[in-house]
């Protein structure tokens, strides 16, 4: 009898479901759409079809599933199976996920935060295999984050840890989303590196980001990374601060979890080399003397596979521990 | 037979140690002169002489000691149990003192640094016994941390973790003794305190303190205290910031390991709640609206016995979880 884990990473826009052998090996993935405008019934329904169907497709059978990882944007109450609510999925107001997928799928589910579950991917199978403990980063609209301390993923006394992406690294700095001010998303993430660039561009800085904001109405992360390449000086002063407010950060890290590893992920890291060698750039110029550090900064290697790979993944560790229900 | 742990707190200039029974209670404790001047050796055997003396002082067998906790200053590699360094005691150098103290007392050695060794005393006796999580600083010359996550120290992939006080919080700000800059530490730690009064007054702002700089040719952080007591403006706008630099560093360290109790220990809290409350106004006033927080601020309220305590209960720690070697 083959021993298969699935893992679902739900998205605002598509859920990606993978199914892998008893080894993480991808056997197969499908992608559907979330739909989440017709409710949380609808959706696990939809989640469990597309399961079964991944499944039979592959010439397996559905009693052969060991477990399931699911992995979702919060805020949630993770470990009582709850998404509370999702700013892009407003029908989901404290719905019991995990039971209700459970029940579908007649197998037991492990939940997490999808930033959680993506670490776990890059620690288990990507950029952070060799090593027992890492800190990892997303870089999207917002900043998401998640620490493996001792091979473990690190939770609080509730569901709200590793909120990386709101340390403050500019005490009464930009006011960020979240309400408070200086938080380091609300200057390194990809949204407001983007929107740096446009208040820069507004304010009449010299760029040739300019003729963009004129034509396309607004100027995007992708952009700024595109006009660096040729040479923009703006381009590259935003560039600049992204990097050292991803550099504090990195130290901040360091120096409370000390971890062997940080791997940043998510859309931005599009940008290449130019991006990783500025962070470390400014991290060797601003940590300390006291020791010489060895901490390695690298990208994620897994791209949009590590939220299926890392919920898998989540769901044979809760096996191998005995903590499935 | 009793079963006893012995705590061991070395400091620069005196060496605290304890005499407790199997709960942990406090039978009797005395404190000998580092003498650190006198090299490794003999400072080592000065602590076994004053170790079996307040053992049987106390009518008890060093035999019935199961276990010794020992803390020191960093930097060391405790996990091999080899002070490294020491700016206060420079003839330790790449000291073995685990294993000298093991083979002098005839007793394991648990070895750890003394603000893992305070925090854990405040952890399991003091401001943290309710809590499982919990985040710990030292405010005195510099600023020490450490981290309790799910009931046991949080440690790294070194003996670095939890360095909170080099949290940088100010990028390009004032220049650390670490060689960052714009550490926590380096604004709000007693020294810091007291030296931002000192260049406030030599700037010529006004204030009663500048009687104390002429008078005395220094102003301490109790200087601080004491002319913010009797109103004093400029006294109130150093507590201010320091205040201020505090709560920033609660809320980074809320969002990376979520404790449900913050505790701060060390010669400034002294100063009592008017610092206490300066730090819980501008910890509410600058963290997120996302959700409400619930996490705790408060001081430790073992005093200088927390270092004795703690290291006595991590022996007992180590024994529960039969790591004594």
């Amino acid at each position: 009898m083959a021993e298969l884990f699935i893992g679902i990473d739900v998205g605002a826009t598509n859920v990606k479901i993978g199914c892998f052998d008893g080894e993480l090996k991808l056997i197969s993935k499908k992608s559907i759409t979330t739909d989440a405008e017709m409710g949380p019934d609808i959706v696990v329904g939809n989640i469990t079809e597309a399961v079964k169907m991944l499944v039979t497709e592959s010439g397996l059978s559905i009693d052969d599933v060991c477990a399931v990882g699911l992995g979702t944007p919060g805020p949630a109450k993770y470990s009582e199976g709850i998404i509370l609510s999702s700013t892009n999925m407003p029908k989901f107001k404290n719905v019991p996920i995990r039971r209700m997928l459970s029940e579908k799928l007649g197998k037991p589910v492990v939940f997490d935060n999808d930033a959680n579950v993506a670490c776990w991917g890059e620690f288990v199978a990507g950029a952070g295999k060799e090593v027992n403990d890492m800190v990892f980063f997303t870089l999207g609209t917002g900043i998401g984050g998640a620490i493996v301390n001792h091979g473990e993923l690190l939770t609080g006394c509730g569901d709200n840890a590793t909120e990386l992406g709101h340390i403050i690294i500019y005490p009464d700095g930009r006011r960020c989303n979240c309400g408070q001010r200086g938080c380091v998303e609300a200057y390194a993430s990809a949204s407001w590196t983007a929107a740096r660039a446009t208040e820069a561009v507004e304010a009449g800085a010299e760029s040739s980001l300019k003729k963009v904001l004129d034509t396309k109405g607004e100027i995007t992360c992708k952009d700024v990374y595109e006009h660096l390449a040729r040479g923009d000086q703006l381009a590259k002063k935003i560039t600049d601060e992204t990097a050292k407010a991803l550099a504090v950060l990195c130290i901040n890290v360091l120096h409370t979890t000390e971890p062997e590893r940080i791997v940043f992920a998510g859309g931005m890291i599009a940008a290449g080399d130019v991006l990783l060698d500025r962070i470390r750039h400014y991290f060797n110029e601003h940590i300390w003397i006291l020791k010489k550090e060895t901490v390695e900064i690298c990208f994620a290697t897994l791209g949009e596979d590590a939220g299926i790979i890392g919920a898998a993944a989540l769901a044979k560790h809760a096996k191998e521990q005995d903590r499935l229900n």
